[in-house]
């Protein structure tokens, strides 16, 4: 079995996070976090405080206390545009976005917020930052985009965009699902108000991680309150982050096993883990670009993902998929991959597109699998138009 | 060491727990589950299904598909009371809440709820039902409680509350953080409506899992909304329980690990472990019942969970369980435990409460070394006064 599908998940992660993870769980050693002064609940603080900084140091974040944990990116993002937003702003988005952006949006249109789509363009992937300033209005809030589009690999001007930002006094909230750990991230630098990240794609650590970072102190109304262990007789969430964002109990042992992941990402070095998957991706690239019938909808040039995406003449996207699962074992992914307004900018809404996602547990030895397959299906396709 | 701080989370997991959730995370055969038709996929989609269907049975749940998964209970409780609770309604709840459902329901007053908490007597515990009764307006929509108070293990009297509300036609909403697991709950036969629970507790599972379960469909505004695999061209969450409440990356290791945690509940039998666990108690108490200067708030009669409430004398709750810890390293919980108004209730908001809380990890022997630990303790302080 082959499995192409880790823009979804990397669902081989570093032996130490299962490992960690399973040690937090029976060592009979960790408590909850930040409650008392055993050593139970000292360790999973400690824990949990390394886990912080370690995400400070990877996207610059000024303090660990503007690094809060959720359960994943979709929390994360819901968390923070329900808790920005108000009735009567407007915000600029793309059509570039999952659902975990478009839905939250269009919930709080219903709360009569404004919204506004920026189109790309479908040759080149390119959008245009002259596209997002002529959208701004005097009511104007906020700019909130992927920093890489989960459907093509395509990289957002994420910095241009932080400039734009910057130059209107808007709010910058980035998602970085698809690009935390794989792209060198400076939300200081890049001038990113909000990060959003998930930890079980590119950070390579468990499903039910994720997080918010913010570049500084914003007035977030909580989406979900509840226990902090401090503060109790205050009918409100504290104030201070990141206890403000963290109602509840935090999931000790997801956040022990993203620690091993980034930890995993910062032995191998994050440009040299991406410099190899861009290689398997290229290596697919070219291995696809000499038969005509196959479309390829992720750009060449500039800062991309390890996606590819194509779709081979009219065939519809899961019968691709389904056949190189059925015969190579190739787990990959078809559809619409919960991002609608790709598939309408590209108009392949009826025959979605086929996409595959590497990681560094891939090798150059299973993209010939995938080639010899494809060499396979083309000639059969071939025969049958 | 010795940890009675169950009540917060059983530090202590089955060894299966663990094992399981490494193999889910490094064995590199569990992918996102729902999203495509490879063996990746579906082993992820059939361990989240053997899970729900797990806890469908130990709730009495009609249809696994009204058993949604979500990051802890204070996630289901947010997700509860702000899909359903809208301007204009009145709901009851009582003194005995955890801020887990105070805060969401002091955050909805400011959205036009109107809230009534019901008081208990502080001689006896007992909440009576009257008091609901007498409440209940033409706006009532809802009673909300909590099914055992986390400071002192009082039950509630869940079944009559159920009764009532069915007379009424009002939702019933428990929290069952301090007794999924520990004691039966059939949601069917106590009418429940809507019952959110965590996994970390008495489920024996990991920190980052909890649920809601449903008697029946009920239109609940999704809190969070996403990418849900299905029905991506629909801006809204898709109807259709469990999706409709389930937008993003599940929690695929915790799942797996929370259905080992009540495998191991199941093996043993819920009620064995609740026998065990309450005869510990009740050594504790025996052995503190005889120390004049010891005030202990935890009922002797009637169900009651594995944790015990008390103070010494005049000394601040925090003093005792640093001492406790100090000289001991039995591990405890003091102040508030975020239940603000059963402090207030006793008039204890400055001196708290020590709590001790087992499992079915604790033995007679770390009982024999506490009530040991205590005679030195109060030796001393009579010392003292």
């Amino acid at each position: 079995m082959i499995y192409f599908d880790n823009a979804a998940t990397t669902a081989i992660k570093p032996e130490s996070v299962g490992k960690t993870m399973s040690d937090v769980l029976t060592s009979g050693h960790f408590g909850n976090p930040g409650r008392d002064s055993s050593n139970y609940s000292v360790n999973s603080s400690l824990l949990v405080e390394q886990t912080r900084e370690k995400i400070a140091q990877l996207f610059n974040v000024p303090s660990s206390d503007f690094v809060m944990f959720t359960s994943n990116a979709t929390d994360s993002l819901n968390t923070t545009l329900k808790g920005l937003l108000k009735p009567g702003d407007h915000v600029i988005s793309t059509n570039y976005e999952h659902n975990s952006v478009i839905r939250p949006l269009e919930q709080l249109r219903r709360n009569n917020v404004d919204i506004d789509y920026v189109p790309f363009d479908t040759e080149t992937g390119v959008i245009n930052i002259e596209d997002f300033e002529t959208r701004i209005k005097s009511n104007t809030k906020a700019i909130v985009c992927t920093y890489a589009s989960n459907v093509t690999g395509y990289v957002l001007p994420i910095d241009n965009i932080g400039k734009l930002c910057k130059k209107y006094n808007l709010l910058f909230i980035v998602d970085a699902a698809q690009s935390a750990g794989f792209i060198d991230i400076d939300i200081q630098k890049q001038g990113i108000d909000v990060l959003c990240f998930t930890g079980h794609k590119s950070l390579y650590g468990p499903q039910g991680t994720g997080g918010i970072c913010l570049k500084e102190s914003l007035p977030i109304e909580p989406l979900k309150s509840g226990g902090t262990g401090i503060d109790s007789f205050n009918s409100n969430m504290p104030d201070e982050f990141p206890t403000r964002l963290e109602a509840g109990t935090m999931n000790v042992p997801g956040i022990a096993g993203l620690y091993e992941g980034i930890d995993y990402i910062l032995k191998y070095g994050l440009n040299n883990i991406r410099q190899y998957v861009i290689g398997l991706t290229d290596e697919a690239i070219d291995g696809l670009d000499k038969y005509p019938e196959v479309k390829i909808y992720t750009p060449r040039t500039g800062l991309r993902t390890g996606v590819i995406a194509f779709n081979v003449g009219d065939l519809n996207s899961a019968e691709v998929g389904q056949w190189l699962w059925d015969e190579y074992q190739i787990a990959n992914r078809t559809g619409a991959h919960c991002a609608p307004k790709v598939l309408e900018s590209f108009n392949l809404v009826e025959q979605g597109i086929v996409r595959l996602s590497f990681s560094s547990f891939n090798t150059s030895e299973e993209i010939k699998v995938f080639l010899g397959a494809m060499e396979e299906l083309i000639i059969e396709y071939r025969k049958e138009i």
